[in-house]
């Protein structure tokens, strides 16, 4: 038996009720079960997710709950059947499970798993229960992994082992922001050299994109946002152009029309906003044109669509994470990190102790962030 | 010079206003200039979208005018640097043209041309002036090739040589609605072998998508529609399962995905209407789905899309005329007609003569009919 099997006292934040800040609280973490990892978080970026939780724009959120997705750690230990990592890997844990047996995780196409929260609640563990009590009530687990807890318990097939090399507190971000950024340029709309792509959104996912579509081969990279506070580190990432729609009278699907001749050949959708995602999709060409949609929106919101946008044969798909299989992905990426084949670390504006949690989410509610990475 | 040079007086359907039925007359046919070829009309089949111009459906299209896009016949005259057809030669019209210059046709994965009607009107021919005269007044051309008239002049590039063996008759269909729907599944979804398919509609252009699906390798192919009259020809054209969405009290697209696991693989909306692209989408698989909206929605109609829809990673896509360039494709898919490997003949329900033209259009508009062909 690895797993220590002894309750684990430690620090965590914990959000009681929708509208209400996280309340730093001492918890208790049982010990992993049957084919679960009790993990030692070490980092973890905060994520605009995070914040719409708190914000109760998730109806199928049970509170109280232990947010956090985009966490990097040490495995303390082990259950019973665990076989991918041992006691002292560093780990990254991911909210999108790839349990490797339904048939979606069997689809070389799809990044989609049965065990997610799409299809089952990820506030407890899949046998049900929860491995936190925190004043003798039971706290929930957000998407299996609640990242905002000094050690949390996880199902093996929501984390994957790294290189020791790798620094933890700056791959964290590769659990969630980085990867779906940067996936949603290379896998999903599988952008090709030479082509020119628009950006909606200059957060840390936005900025990924851009990452992803330099490193795709874009020739012509157009960052869209009203802050132009970003624009510097977007241009330092790989936008060729930075625009602020408020600088215009026309509507900013016609300005990139117009700057680009027919559209761009990719938009990209990173804001999650039902208006600028019709806004680009009209900004893309009206023939081979792909807009994919990155951004969250809240629940119940429509797009409208003009058809004549589809008729002309105008392509507009979704991305879960970047479109990556996140337990066959992250050792990867990570390798690629370590090969300097992308510098994540640009996106990290701030770094701070646990303890000054509500101060970034301050930063990123301000937009004064783009990543926050908070530090046990 | 191989044109005759004389002006043509023969026969035309005329849609003198909105709403008005058309009129047959005697019209003037002036001969083709440069780089235009007169072809006299052997068959034309009767389209939905003519019956939109005839209902004012579009705001772009110019009145008086002579409808009809889907048309064969004989090359009568030709116009000066006419290179690709000579007098006598067999021919398909199309109304989307391929210039082959603009970077539209230049570029491999597009089939849009920037002479296409979304870019410039082609309600005259390029010179901007028409063809057609009728008691004194101008007529206008229908997208260059207006196939409801005995003799008409189209830009070389809106026609394509096809086998000397082609029966006109049958063929014609390939101007429009056959390839819309057939290409809508092999070039716009791709569909692969062993996939599941849902088809809304069961017009001519969708039981076209049910062959393309049967031809590539489908192995469900879900026919939907409200008329079960049109249950026997989907099904002896490759549908698997045909359904009435009255049948059922929950909306088709919970029956589709009970009936499919998790939705199929690609779903085709062929009415042209905001619920059924809705229900379309909703209908595939919520993570590798693919739908293709091939119907032709009214102008300034919205589709409301649940943003949820593409998070898990949906696509929604259009086509125009199922992703073929014409010029290209129609000597090609001639060829694969004579070789039977679809039979696009069990799409024509009526052959009339054209003097039945105001009955062929009363047979749609009752749902009598898939196609009727119209003989000159």
């Amino acid at each position: 038996m690895a797993t220590s099997g002894k309750v684990i006292r430690c620090r965590a934040a914990v959000a009681w009720a929708v509208g209400k800040p996280l309340s730093l609280e001492e918890v208790e973490v049982a010990p992993p079960k049957a084919r679960e990892v009790r993990v030692k978080i070490v980092a973890t970026g905060i994520c605009r997710t995070d914040d719409h939780v708190l914000e109760g724009a998730f109806p199928d959120i049970d509170f109280p709950i232990i947010p956090g997705h985009e966490g990097a750690g040490i495995v303390e230990s082990i259950g019973e059947g665990v076989t991918s990592v041992k006691p002292g890997d560093k780990v990254i844990l991911f909210g999108l499970p790839q349990c490797g047996e339904c048939c979606f995780c069997k689809n070389p196409d799809s990044n989609y798993c049965l065990k997610s929260h799409l299809s089952v609640s990820q506030c407890l563990l899949p046998d049900k229960t929860s491995r936190f009590t925190c004043r003798g009530k039971q706290i929930h687990h957000f998407l299996w992994i609640s990242t905002f807890a000094e050690y949390t318990v996880v199902p093996e097939f929501t984390l994957a082992k790294v290189a020791a090399a790798a620094p933890l507190d700056k791959v964290c971000l590769l659990g969630c922001g980085f990867s779906t950024g940067y996936g949603a340029a290379i896998n999903t709309a599988k952008v090709k050299p030479g082509s020119t792509c628009a950006v909606f959104g200059l957060g840390g996912v936005g900025l990924s994109v851009v990452m992803g579509c330099r490193a795709a081969g874009a020739s012509r990279i157009i960052a869209v946002d009203i802050n132009k506070e970003k624009f510097a580190r977007a241009k330092e990432l790989g936008a060729t152009e930075c625009i602020s729609p408020r600088d215009f009278k026309k509507p900013v699907q016609e300005v990139l029309t117009e700057m680009t001749g027919y559209g761009v050949d990719y938009s990209f959708e990173v804001i999650g906003t039902a208006d600028t995602t019709t806004a680009a999709l009209a900004s893309c060409n009206m023939s081979t044109g792909v807009c994919v949609v990155v951004g969250v929106l809240p629940s119940g919101s429509v797009v409208p669509i003009d058809p004549l946008l589809l008729l002309s044969g105008h392509t507009c798909k979704g991305t879960l994470l970047g479109g990556w299989k996140m337990r066959d992905a992250i050792p990867k990426l990570v390798s690629s990190y370590l090969e300097k084949k992308f510098n994540s670390d640009l996106l990290i504006t701030h770094t701070l102790p646990m303890a000054k949690i509500n101060e970034g989410f301050q930063l990123l509610r301000a937009g004064k962030s783009i990543r926050t990475v908070l530090l046990f």
